[in-house]
């Protein structure tokens, strides 16, 4: 049985040119969208050396000795109104005054702080401390150079990169287009939302959890559909799908039983059909992956585990990779427990604050409860060393959800 | 002058008793906003006893010496199907087929799987392995029971939760309402979005940072403005402000210079005015807090910086307060530098993947960057033990933006 690494090298090689998409977006729309291309400030941010602080544009070299005793007297050239250009040249024995943000005058390399001076007469002023070069000024492209990046493509637009963004003068970012997905969840057990389910039945959930964390990764779902367990409907739906959608995912019918249509179902419309059929994890073994007229077709295994997982380290991960995006929601915790599982495991977690570390927890070894375990985890861990396991303090990466 | 703790303590006596708004929303548009009360499932879930195979429901107690050489013969009684009540009753000696996710028959308390049966004729069926009481099926309530809690009030709505809630039937969710916000920045030498920047004047940032922040937390932004260094316009916008929105931010103006208006426009409005002036805390130090008409008034220095620390350490922990919201995105790291402050800080760090741990770098040690330290950076430490500063090697909570 293929690996995950495997299953996912597969699948990228049959679908890297894939078409994408992209759009211009306003700023502020963009936050969480994958940005397509580098985005770079073609101006200095800023654009003239200001000062920090309110006080006196000086030359340093002039008042090196000054202090409290041995003031030096310079002469005051004016002000610089914030907002305005600077007019005047500061020469040697000259200064003028400046507000914080004002921009310095020519001739200037500094800027004494107001309280450190006192105006002698109308147009000289006495300073008592030295300052270096360079002194409470900001420099022309301190803070962005022309032509530095501020996001890469395939990097998540965050409301830390507004301001950069906008201090640069770009507004409009170009962003990758949400991708498309439709979702098929097929069982006679299920009911779909606003039914009552009767004695046997039990309320589908998997499409709706796979809506949310498609639509939280940037994805958008533009079909959802519960179908029987009927060969005939359930091509009918695929077809409709695949034409509508750039990625479909169906959520049950993998196994092997009488009622599992799904890679017949995959293989009955035209295009390469299944390659794909089964993984060496836990949960989601019975994973197939076909293809439909050019379009990746995903059957997750309906229990409820399973189809959020694979999302996140199969779906999620090809498309990323087609946007550029490389991103990974990790961080590190201590493991609270033993564990030795027989095949490579995705176990959810629950974090706590420890001590010095952040501890995790297994979210379900108590019981086989699915949608609650997810519900209560705040990730997983890749247990993909079998010989190793996962011991009791050791520190693990837990991957968010 | 007052410590980041006193104040926030100050603030939230305040403003503890400030009204708060209720929605009921769809559960997949509540993602990511605060709910409002304790979410408990009313019904067991599953409702009834599963299998977790295809097999035969079986009494445990019937097949416990059965192996290869010794099969047990049981009286096969039919089929439940898929998503149908399980009509009869395993009594001792019987077997009823059922497939994975079918409801249990009364009777029966445990499942042998379909491969370690073989059915000897129409009425019959040898079993070639025991299994203990309860295997291979869920219980009743295993995954949820009637009355316990699926999200409590004030925690963030993710789309982890939603397979458990449509689980037990909830798809409509009582949440908060987005708080409006309204955004004045100041100051002569700021140009407006579209506007291109003269010799002397910087673009306008905070209000667009600001924005994006508060908006990704869940806050509406109701009225943003840039007003020049005008006592009066600024006045007349304040109180607008006021009227239109829950909170008010001002970025600029903070300071005890000329041009700082900030206290005095917030003392001309009917309330109780500015009861905050400075935090002992870099950045943000000129932080200043008032009430105007019963609102809350952040006066927040325009170092590009601050405003977004102080939205995420004073402005963010009211609101959140107010709903009952203790979330905290922290994770730790091992620092990688030497620090100490004189000042209590809030240092903006960029991350590394390290050997074992996460590493954090300061994201602007090398020159006064703003917006730019901002965009690079993944989060801050607060240094709260000046004494102690921060360490090469030691671990440090990272509050992530």
């Amino acid at each position: 049985m293929l690996s995950l690494e495997a299953a996912n090298e597969l699948i990228w090689k049959k679908f890297k040119h894939l078409p994408v998409g992209y759009a211009e977006v306003d700023v502020l729309e963009g936050i969480d969208r994958i940005v397509a291309e580098d985005i770079v400030s073609n101006v200095n941010v800023p654009d003239f050396s200001r000062s920090m602080c309110d006080g006196y544009a000086v030359q340093a070299g002039d008042i090196s000795t000054a202090n409290e005793d041995n003031p030096v007297l310079l002469e005051h050239l004016g002000e610089v109104a914030s907002g305005e250009k600077a007019t005047m040249e500061v020469k040697k024995g000259q200064c003028a005054y400046v507000s914080t943000g004002s921009m310095m005058p020519a001739g200037a390399d500094a800027v004494i702080m107001v309280e450190q001076t006192k105006v002698q007469e109308k147009e000289s002023v006495l300073v008592f401390k030295s300052v270096i070069k360079g002194e409470r000024m900001i420099l022309r492209g301190d803070d962005l150079k022309a032509g530095e990046i501020i996001i890469k493509r395939g990097e998540r637009l965050s409301p830390r990169h507004v301001g950069a963004l906008v201090a640069a003068g770009i507004y409009e970012v170009k962003v990758f287009t949400r991708p498309r997905f439709a979702i098929i969840s097929t069982g006679d057990e299920l009911v779909d939302i606003g039914q009552e389910p009767a004695a046997g039945q039990i309320r589908e959930t998997n499409s709706y959890a796979l809506q949310a964390f498609i639509t939280k990764a940037g994805g958008e779902v533009v079909r959802r559909v519960l179908v029987r367990d009927d060969r005939k409907l359930y091509r009918q739906e695929l077809e409709i799908a695949v034409e509508c959608a750039d990625i479909v995912l169906i959520s049950g019918g993998c196994s092997v039983g009488i009622r599992d249509f799904t890679a017949d179902v995959i293989n009955s419309l035209p295009g390469e059909g299944v390659f794909i059929q089964g993984v060496a994890i836990r949960p989601g073994r019975p994973l197939i992956v076909g293809e439909c007229m050019g379009k990746p077709v995903f059957g997750l295994p309906g229990h409820p585990i399973a189809p959020v997982l694979l999302f996140k380290i199969v779906v999620q991960k090809l498309w990323h990779r087609l946007y550029g995006c490389f991103e990974e929601d990790v961080i590190r915790a201590v493991v609270d427990f033993d564990m030795s599982p027989s095949l490579y495991t995705h176990l959810l977690v629950q974090l706590e604050k420890g001590e010095e570390f952040i501890k995790a927890k297994p979210a379900n070894l108590a019981n086989p409860a699915q949608t609650s375990a997810i519900s209560r985890s705040n990730g997983y861990i890749w247990i993909k060393d079998l010989e190793a396991g996962l011991c009791r303090g050791q520190i693990a990466e837990v991957f968010s959800f």
